[in-house]
């Protein structure tokens, strides 16, 4: 059976529209905080090559969070198990920026996608690579097949000036022992990977190895090993969405990241992939018509890993 | 490509074999302290029809909270979405009988799989129907098809008398308005549905319908819509092995439910579901060897939901 | 310099009589929630036998929280510092009948004086003594000198009825085993301790031997020893008004020990107690005139511990 | 009846030594690990002006925490009440450097002696004088009337190096908008007022003002007025040991303030003040052997606010 991807984002289109006015648009990056609201855009694509794309979905947005599985994937396929002395894999049933838990934990971060588990991450990219932000960038870019992606240096420069709470996290991090690099350094290129600007359709295509056991379908370039990609998918699944998980995996049944840009992205293995951005944000700091579109998306195409 | 079931478990069965002296067997009730820890059983069926079974498959156990999903099908099926006012569906990130999380989110448990949404559902159950334990007997001899399933009364005594931690987390929930029948009879109801005593190949059984859409595939017996049934294996997914559920997705990859008594059941959707059964725990509560016997059956049957 | 105390507490009478309408009247206990919340009571007992009264002074009513001090008193006496063991003596920084420090520290509450310490100490006062609630009782007639006081049975048996709270920290102590005896028997004992009637005018006298060393001034009889006299009001300082001690030190600067009926009872260490009655209550659960009042009790007579 | 403080102190001296072995130098400060933990000096001022000293009560060290009185008087002075509306002043029941309840209270510390809490007085004081850092030594130079006292730089470089627990904590108090003045600059002056170096005469001839109602009795300078005085002593009464305040007010019954420098002092109001240093710290960060010479003190001289 042919799904008609086409005819079903159109819908999915349509039918969010009236939410796409009840969320809000982070406000703590100002860069960020003058988006238009009422951006949609959406992106499919299919490991056999297709790409199905409605509404914004060539334009330009900050990925934010969605980036740390980009630093992951190459983290976890430099170090491999070693990895998880340092951060755990489970989610963190608090709020991402939570120092909380952190704390009773002793400088150990619950999971790669909480901030101060991404921190790690970040930090242990700067170990491996020379020049990280220039090789992160330059990953990203082969990812999606596009030499245009770059990093937003307002956006970059915005989160420093008020990004206090990340150097909280990273100074206690640091308290820990749990930080190599300079505090500043790590953060520099945290706000760096953040602020990358990609498109529903790069992002689709960027995380199409995940959907094909770690390699890309297209190029039939390895990007990471199948066991590798089936783990960062189960990490997407347990810890992608903050503390709204369970909610993702009730309602729309895919491992999936999100990002205060308004991106999602989420991955049906074996199959596809999908990428839905609106900007304006539920209370938990995911896209709340995104949210809504994957839901809609898992309906009308009757699939879900579950 | 057919797999050989029988020879993949055979194999399990011989590699866990070195951790069976490993866990540690649950020491706090009585009567499940006495059972002998090298014990190990295990049975897949699949929606076909076929079971494969080896080791202890056929032995009776304590099935403890693996109960919870029996209840969670029938409550769900009657409640629909009002059953989320009293529950949530998010991954704790604290021990399965921990009640902080309680105190700070007002008495509402974070998902139905930790003791305390546990005894919501309970409570959920007895209100719904009248003579409720025989009732919750009744409906998990039919899915199993085996009516010989009984309560341990021995096992249920044993908790009564030594189940205080679960007494003041009724009390508690109770004292935030969350429970409606009294303290004791939800514990009663409760601590019962955790002694219910079956076989892997019961468990295994039992589960069918969650792997096939919400229909037994054998009777053709609708027990829940397709749409629970996906949703249950989700918050199995996200909560089913308390705070080791990430842990779980990470190197099993299938959603799946733990009780101290030992057992692990785990469904992969529209193929089959796996019982196991090793009574000695790790630090977490779930079974040590059945830990790793699911892992190495998705790495040797290559399959998982990611 | 001679003091006129009966001045004073009329003046303050009157001074407070604008915030009897602010507070709130709890009403978690039927019997206590239909009590008029404009009474106000006042006594001040010194250490050479005098006794000052104003207002509904020589009216009766739960002292609630205020016996705790009764049965630590006893149980200092007779356990010496092996009863630290078993609690401890820091201010919890957490509401009165919170479960999560207790959780958090192994079920050894902070202090003798919020929920959890206070039912350690009831448990070891029923092990020290045989018909453990009439010597309690027999005990606080002796230090008030009036043998009239009593339990009051319909608010014993209401605290009984909806006590959840405090059922879910007995059996969470007696699932860490610390508890000795049956969870009904040392609720049944707390809840009527809480339960007994006095007035201003006898607390004041009751307290009288914590100012003057341990012996009580008047029939020269020593209730406990000078340091344990003075232990104990250090433990009120530090832990008497629940998570608002800090305020109380800082508005009033002596030590004391509120309860739910509105009633507190001050200690000046060689000189005098002051005893005051306001049932409406502020949000921490402490009297919200009966604070005001203590405050001017110390600006008026410039005396203070500090 | 006069007391012989000479006597008391030496007697004290002899008895404390076999302790000075027990306890453990802090070692997170570089400049601090290297100090002697023998060391142990007393000094008890009366506010009549006699002077008593023993072992090494002219020797130097790092004040540390002992500083935030300091700021505190100064802070509470000029802004009054409106400083509580940036801070609290209730014991915090966890340890001075914790993250933990600064989260679940949005940014506003418990008081002004945890960290946190020092903190925010800091900035304020920042706020209120130009030329902060030496406004506070002449303050301090004044209230000791010794001119040599300074900041000792190596201890104030070497916190900012390995500062980053207090890094932490004022970039999370910044990010909540409860720190007005930029992190380094907060943090500069702070690690400069924790590492003042002033000896056990000083710091006893410097707290007289706490014991003499706000005046300096001595020079008769008011230092601040006396409701300010008293109430400086309650916030050390309940705050001034960090996780031990509970111990300190049982065991020693006076208002005091230590530091990880292993210094403490203590305030008999309308008596005298009486210091303390010892290097090696107990668990809990305060000088072991200096919490045994003030029990031994109060109890020798028959004196405690209790």
């Amino acid at each position: 059976m042919s799904t008609d991807y086409q005819a079903i984002i159109n819908r999915i289109k349509d039918e969010v529209k009236p939410l796409l006015t009840q969320g809000k648009v982070a406000t703590y990056i100002p860069a960020l905080a003058r988006i238009n609201p009422y951006r949609f855009g959406m992106a499919v694509y299919t490991i056999n090559g297709e790409l199905f794309t409605c509404g914004d979905a060539q334009e330009y947005f900050s990925i934010q969070s969605i980036s740390k599985v980009f630093t992951l994937a190459r983290v976890m396929d430099r170090l491999g198990d070693a990895l998880w002395d340092r951060v755990g894999r489970e989610a963190s049933g608090n709020p991402f920026n939570s120092l909380v838990q952190l704390e009773y934990e002793n400088g150990k971060p619950r999971n790669p996608f909480i901030n101060a588990g991404a921190l790690v991450i970040t930090d242990c990219f700067i170990q491996e690579e020379q020049n990280a932000m220039s090789k992160l960038r330059d990953f990203v870019r082969a990812c999606a097949a596009n030499p245009n992606i770059d990093f937003d240096e307002e956006v970059a420069a915005s989160e420093k000036l008020t990004g206090h709470r990340n150097a909280a996290l990273a100074n206690f991090l640091k308290s820990y022992g749990n930080l190599i690099n300079e505090v500043e350094e790590v953060l520099d290129v945290y706000f760096h990977q953040c602020s990358l600007s990609m498109s529903c359709a790069d992002l689709s295509r960027a995380f199409l190895f995940l959907a094909n056991a770690g390699t890309d379908p297209l190029t039939c370039a390895a990007v990471c090993g199948p066991r590798q990609a089936k783990r960062i998918n189960a990490l997407m699944q347990t810890c992608g969405l903050y503390d709204e998980g369970g909610e993702f995996a009730y309602r729309v049944g895919l491992p999936g990241k999100s990002g205060v840009g308004g991106g999602i992205v989420a991955v049906m293995p074996g199959e596809l992939t999908v990428a839905v951005w609106s900007p304006a944000l539920n209370q938990a700091g995911n896209s709340l018509a995104g949210m809504k579109a994957l839901e809609l998306f898992t309906t009308y195409t009757a699939r879900s890993i579950f």
